[in-house]
């Protein structure tokens, strides 16, 4: 391998671990508090002995007022707040009448953020879950990021047992609207099948090694690890669908399929069974071409009128990365490395 | 068989179908609304060919308010409302501050009931789920109440790949506290594992089956039909186990263990595996003797301070029976029934 294809891209100083987003979603409420309980882990000990500036790890309770109630949220959904975060008007939210999440999203923003900028933290890792059977999921912008995308290749070599995915919501950085949105690099950990309201052991467990890793991947590309380029399969959502409603009570009239309930991430092609009606009919996907279902039946989209997300698969290749210590200008930007390696490819 | 061994019993011409009794479990609020569509159902149409007094199904909604926000309960859980209903003063509840579920759980006993009296419906079945993987269990407070229990074994031989339990709270009538308690008999029908918020296709169809074999039930005793005596098991609640909590938040400290989430009814040894810390420590069960656990891990319950129940399995020999038109003087009570049974036995 050539030296010059080794991207060089600046360390990640500071990396956010976020739970307690959705107030429900019990796996990050738990992991963030029992990590706040451990003041200084191990590996931040040691990475602390090995490098002269420390990794310093932001534990955050995102929703505390939506934890307290053990609802997703209290006012809206604090995970569509950051849109426009930057330019909301700080005398606007102080009175009573603003939903606490706009209010919550702006203390965030001012912990975490400023979004965009150069002064928010590095990396935010937003832990959620899902009822859905989705296995770990990290959930991102960018199908670019490959900071993102080599943490994810290391969770799936460390934990070889959890079924791992991840997905790409191709929404432009002014768009984008979620909490992890707000560091320079983030996504979300997204782990099911759990019940929200319930915290099940062997999620709880699946998350806390998938953070414990991502961390540790953090120390090892801080003190200079080279990271080989590979490939990575890639889901990037394509389009939702709803239930079928009733047209006047916008009631749902049908379920998910039983051949398609638990099978995220399973091609589902035209005319395969989609819906079964509450009188037992059967509906079936009319799309025109194989794609990859995920978020079936997840329990907080009845009400944003999502019944299953549809993704297109792609193989993504990711070059060869590590730590570029003061030497910003050696970095190469990912289209002029893709650029690079196509033209020497011949392609 | 001795003929004088057929307990008589009256026939049930009024029967309670109720769901959304918690407006967050979904099965029972899509079943009954899809039985109110249909609203005379082919069952009854040919039931009403038959017979002189048609069975007349009652099809409830119980908690709209709760429902329309997709949670347990608005004020407080209406299933623990029906205590003390008879003795509620009317004055005392038409003020805005009285809880929800308390009025509303008056307009379901003048609906239903009154509890206790001649004038209450002769069956009630309340539609419930859980997160708990406990299959589909008829939930009674009495296990000496035979029309519950051949229900019971009926639906167990009309859907032999359900996993199906009966369980017995052994609590007074003068002390029973949910809606089923308003009918002269009366069960939950709890089917699970779903996540609340969710309606999943096959739990759907389950309950629609339970609810259907169960009216089929009510109609073959109507018209005559005897049926024999056998033996059931039943789970007797015998008591609950909390989660570890911390002394100062009382959040929880643990989740159940991996090696007992989803072991709903298989039996629980002293020093299995109870719970595992959000450290990563196993605590083990302290108790006696083996006993069977369920609802464990149920979502709704974290509140109330329960992680799971704790029950003991008997066998209970159930009488045969038959409707005993206009001849209640040859009904026999069960403690009769068991008593010459015994002695007959030579017991």
């Amino acid at each position: 391998m050539e030296v010059d294809e080794v991207v060089c891209l600046p360390r990640l100083s500071r990396v956010a671990v976020c739970g307690g987003t959705h107030g429900n979603e019990l796996s990050g409420v738990y992991l963030v508090r029992e990590l706040l309980k451990v003041k200084k882990g191990v590996m931040e000990k040691e990475e602390e002995q090995e490098e002269e500036e420390p990794l310093s790890v932001l534990k955050v309770l995102s929703n505390p007022r939506a934890m307290q109630q053990c609802r997703r949220y209290v006012d809206t959904d604090l995970n569509r707040c950051f849109t426009h975060i930057v330019s909301l008007s700080p005398s606007g939210l102080t009175s009573g009448t603003v939903p606490y999440e706009m209010i919550r999203s702006r203390e965030l923003n001012a912990m975490l953020g400023p979004k965009g900028r150069s002064g928010a933290v590095d990396l935010v890792c937003d832990l959620h879950n899902t009822t859905a059977n989705m296995g770990l999921c990290l959930i991102a912008y960018s199908d670019c990021d490959w900071i993102c995308l080599h943490i994810f290749r290391h969770l799936q070599r460390k934990m070889p047992d959890i079924p791992m995915r991840y997905i790409h919501f191709e929404v432009s950085n002014k768009e984008s609207y979620s909490l992890d949105s707000v560091g320079k690099h983030g996504f979300a950990m997204e782990i099911g099948p759990q019940p929200h309201g319930v915290v099940r052991s062997n999620v709880y467990t699946a998350m806390k090694a998938g953070v414990q890793h991502m961390l540790d991947w953090v120390c090892f590309f801080n003190s200079g690890t080279l990271f080989e380029g590979e490939s990575v399969d890639v889901f990037t959502m394509i389009k939702h669908i709803d239930y079928p409603r009733d047209s006047e009570t916008r009631n749902i009239t049908a379920a998910v399929h039983p051949h398609l309930q638990d099978r995220d991430f399973c091609p589902l092609h035209p005319e395969d069974p989609l819906f079964q009606t509450f009188s037992g009919e059967t509906l079936r996907y009319k799309g025109n071409e194989p794609l990859y279902p995920f978020f079936i039946n997840e329990c907080a989209y009845y009400e944003k009128g999502i019944a299953l997300s549809l993704a297109r698969k792609r193989r993504v290749v990711i070059p060869t990365i590590r730590a570029g210590r003061r030497s910003r200008n050696k970095q190469l930007t990912y289209r002029n490395w893709l650029q690079r390696k196509r033209s020497e490819d011949g392609l």
